[in-house]
């Protein structure tokens, strides 16, 4: 992620973007023993903040990572960087390492967004072998996220989907998946994935469109030979964005289901800024 | 780890230890893309340095974290470290990130040793069920690594031993692990754990003291149910230390074997250092 702005967030004190930095000896950079959050500015407002400090003490919780931060400290903080910066649109990350004293960052980089035909058209995505280690919680175990999707890149594909020993596909690298077959919504069960922030205001959409949702995973298989309508993947960057192909198997445009999803999820960002 | 001396090498520059950092912003550290080295420093020289360079390389080359570093620079970096800083004893860690343009660090710390009264009655060990992402190479990829040493540190154990789905235990989370049972000693096979420098030592002092190697990883339920000897871990900090526990089952000193192993690896090491 490159650098917005000249600030970031150190422990709750506004420093100079620079010096936003980890010293290579620390023990818990070297393990990854950390938790992280990415949210969205818009318009100069924070996106769903308190559902990301949420998930974050959630992730911290599930590794016993200790800390004293609180929702309304990094709440201010998320605030104060935000006016220091006068930020008005930005992908925003706060980390927490952990240690024997806790460290939270707050950083902002320029937003990560995607061009309309993503939407539109689709994108590509293929199939990795692979499961995380943990996946309830949003730590800096990435590796295989990382190596999956730089293979995935390596093909012309956006995204990798991570396919567990049952042959499930479970989450992607960077998102969430869910298929579609007639007015039904399928998704891993909410204990074997990362409970994404996205992901739980999709859930909402799908009952709010009348479709119905159930939580078992589509298996690679079943997609392969056809049995469901749409895919789509869900991030905070990214929102519902359909696939037109996961390994041979193609889908064609329009994407009802996944533009309507994404439509409606986004209208509530915006009417939750104000 | 704490730092030792004045100063570290970074891409080659001798730089304030301070200095040796990493940007939060920076992807590859969020996602650990990154592999490493731990060597030791005695009586002023490196052991064993290109045998870890070799590894380094090996673990870069197998996540295709391309680099140019040769052999030949890390060497070079190793001496003016330690030159520099006038280092007698120490361990040292080489670390690599990957990037648009991989980055090398390497820092001294104070050296890692342990009492000699851990050799002489041994250690304890609990196991912990899970598999290492990638094991073959030495990444930073170490959260489970991290959670599963914290859970063997909070009930008085120095190492947790790692099982995997068939129940066999392919290494610890900082060392590698050996069984024996007469004149045999058994180790998971190469490709399933990572090929440890001072476990290729012991492979070479098992033969010379005339025990025959069967790489076949020990399972714990064997081991619970007494069928071995003796027990041991091994890693270049620890050379080759016996464990008095695992879980319930108990060994009891003198431990011959890993003794024997233990004083041979050290001779050579001090006879390389020549």
């Amino acid at each position: 992620m490159s650098v917005l702005g000249k600030h970031a967030i150190v422990n709750g004190n506004l420093v100079e973007a620079t010096e936003a930095t980890l010293p290579v000896y620390d023990r818990e950079l070297q393990h990854g023993f950390g938790v992280y959050e990415s949210l969205r500015i818009i318009r100069g407002k924070i996106v769903y903040p308190e559902d990301h400090i949420l998930r974050l003490f959630h992730s911290a919780n599930g590794l016993q990572l200790r800390h004293r931060f609180t929702t309304e400290q990094i709440l201010a903080w998320l605030r104060l960087l935000v006016e220091a910066d006068g930020i008005e649109e930005a992908t925003v990350r706060i980390l927490m390492m952990g240690g024997p004293e806790a460290r939270l960052f707050i950083t902002a980089s320029p937003m990560l967004s995607y061009p309309q035909s993503f939407y539109l058209e689709g994108v590509k995505a293929v199939s990795y072998h692979g499961e995380r280690f943990l996946p309830q919680y949003k730590t800096c175990s990435l590796l295989m996220n990382y190596l999956a999707l730089r293979e995935a890149g390596s093909v012309g594909a956006f995204e990798a989907l991570l396919i567990n020993k049952g042959g499930s596909i479970l989450e992607g690298t960077r998102s969430n998946a869910f298929a579609t077959e007639g007015d039904v919504v399928y998704t891993a069960a909410t204990e074997e994935v990362l409970e994404g922030v996205t992901r739980d205001k999709i859930i909402k959409a799908v009952s709010e469109l009348g479709y119905r949702i159930v939580f078992e995973a589509p298996k690679l298989r079943e997609v392969l030979e056809g049995r469901f309508d749409e895919l789509f993947i869900s991030s905070t960057s990214m929102g519902a964005m359909p696939l037109r192909a996961l390994d041979g198997r193609e889908f064609n445009a329009p994407f009802t289901n996944a533009s309507a999803i994404h439509a409606l999820i986004r209208s509530w960002e915006l009417d939750a800024l104000h």
